[in-house]
């Protein structure tokens, strides 16, 4: 009798992901000898202790032997409840359980930049960045699952700032690719019913289910109202909106990047009239990707600002500079659009 | 002391594309003498009675006598309640009382093909098409807000189908850019507000709160669920992301237009190694053109069949032909992609 079909399901996702890391680095799946283990490539698991990243644990104890690499396990300790310190030691005793080493729990400081949710996770992948590089891992599995996709799709949608903010999370991601998350086309459910049949104990954090938290209210009350509204298959439609919307942007800022070269006189200052015959969905990766050049913060640089750069070429009425972020000035001189820092 | 600011800003939406109208027929604005007036530009309402379109026809009475243009009015009677014909004729009487003239009720039978909200939608679509030609129109007007438009994306993103049904009713659509939406920037209570500052009356159609109709249950659950989630700029959000996906898909089809040409052989045969070059955003769509040109229909070609396909370029392992809609077959033949019906 094979394995309940739940657990087949994340081992699956995870040997797909081994199977990449293997083909990454010219080797063949299949168990090694003892000798040829210890310089075989580490794979890391990084674990809350809830279910998706702890089924994701067993997945990877599970698959690595079979695959012949190394597998381990960080959890990081947000030092953001009393008692996190002895829940961490907890989970890593788990983790060791199911025969995962090196098993590291570590404890960071979080700060406030960017509110409690953007502080805790940039946080959280300094830890695994460093631990990562610490134990030489080839690769870090992450344990977000379709259902965390959708929410960052709909994050993304009420930035408004275009597609690219609707790609959602990307499989591979990091320096060299180092993250990778397995469980992307999978949902929670499924994770949660590994666990349950491998009787594995699961922690549910209770920032979770916080609405004070963005996410929180997002996955208790946005997404269950939109299903409702909807029907159930709006999840699933999220995560392929953000593939579909990830490919697209990377098309587009790949044409961009051509364009901008042709759009410039031989001082390199851009035309405007050859800035005008390129679609405006070009013309403004292009105008967005000058602003940065000059100095302008990516994350403070919004949709509005790059269209009223625009109407410097589409609705030229002699209008003055334009003031960006990062005292960057956009002006049409004669012309020429002359974008820089002053 | 001027209009109040809601009628103000109806007013301001409506002499925008008015301006436009007029400069695509060679006029300026201003105001006729009676003989003028005969052979001048017809715009017409499409009015439900209810206030987003009630505010526009009498933003319209008001502006286009200003602008030099005949205004008149269409309702439609879907005759899908009891005393249907009653209100389009109360309807029409009011839109009489703003000063348009001609005004006409017309009466559709609303059949059953692609849903109740889809098989409205098209009847009254050709009754106003059937308007405009009778009248020699110039244009017709529709009363959708920024609101219609965020339920729009929310619609198509539940399709997950990719951009471009992410980018929700464009401002200008039909033959010859017969429809004009001029409030597509504008919220539905400034519309209410209008309304009810001018005193017009207004109808509330049973069927926009009718959890039956999906719109209605997004309009009334999903987005404020969503709004409570995300915060109050979720609509405005919804209708950027509209307008940015639109350019973004409009540039993409552009291009794989281009791509098209430049993947085939002599004979016309799509050649695999040139295809397997394209990003994916452009093969997909040169894909997904190529299905359709063979007789696949558009509305049945889904992104799973089109992933299918895709991996016959990007995952060949000599797997057999794919089936798609419209008895339409893909198959690789020696370096080749063959898609035909049959």
């Amino acid at each position: 009798m094979g394995p309940h079909p739940a657990v087949a399901a994340i081992r699956l996702a995870v040997r797909r992901v081994l199977n990449d890391i293997l083909a990454e680095h010219g080797r063949t799946p299949g168990r090694l000898t003892p000798d040829e283990r210890s310089s075989s490539p580490l794979v890391l698991v990084a674990c809350s202790g809830g279910a998706d990243s702890m089924a994701l644990a067993s997945a990877l104890a599970f698959e690595a032997p079979r695959a012949g690499l190394r597998a381990g396990g960080v959890t990081v300790d947000h030092g953001l409840q009393t008692g996190s310190d002895l829940r961490a030691a907890e989970v890593a005793s788990r983790l060791r359980e199911l025969g995962l080493d090196p098993v590291e729990p570590v404890a960071v400081t979080v700060g406030r930049d960017g509110g409690p949710e953007a502080a805790a996770r940039d946080a959280r992948y300094a830890a695994l960045d460093a631990a990562a590089e610490r134990h030489r891992a080839a690769a870090v599995l992450l344990g977000h699952t379709r259902d965390d996709q959708a929410e960052t799709v709909l994050l993304g949608l009420a930035r408004g700032s275009g597609i690219r903010s609707l790609s959602g999370m990307a499989a591979v991601s990091g320096a060299d690719g180092r993250y990778r998350r397995p469980f992307l086309q999978l949902d929670r459910q499924t994770a949660r019913k590994a666990c349950l049949v491998q009787s594995l104990p699961v922690w549910d954090d209770p920032h979770n289910t916080d609405p004070a938290y963005t996410r929180s209210r997002l996955r208790h009350e946005g997404l269950p109202a939109l299903e409702k509204a909807l029907g159930k298959g709006v999840v699933e439609a999220l995560a392929r909106t953000a593939q579909l919307s990830r490919d697209d942007a990377d098309a587009l800022d790949a044409w961009a990047g051509k364009a901008a070269a042709g759009v410039r006189d031989d001082d390199g200052r851009l035309e405007c009239a050859a800035l005008h015959d390129l679609p405006p969905a070009v013309r403004r990766r292009v105008l967005r990707r000058a602003a940065i050049e000059a100095g302008a913060p990516a994350g403070s640089l919004f949709a509005r600002h790059i269209e009223e750069v625009d109407r410097l070429i589409t609705g030229w009425r002699g209008q003055g500079a334009i003031n960006l972020p990062g005292r960057v000035v956009a002006r049409r001189q004669g012309g020429r659009l002359v974008i820089r820092q002053g």
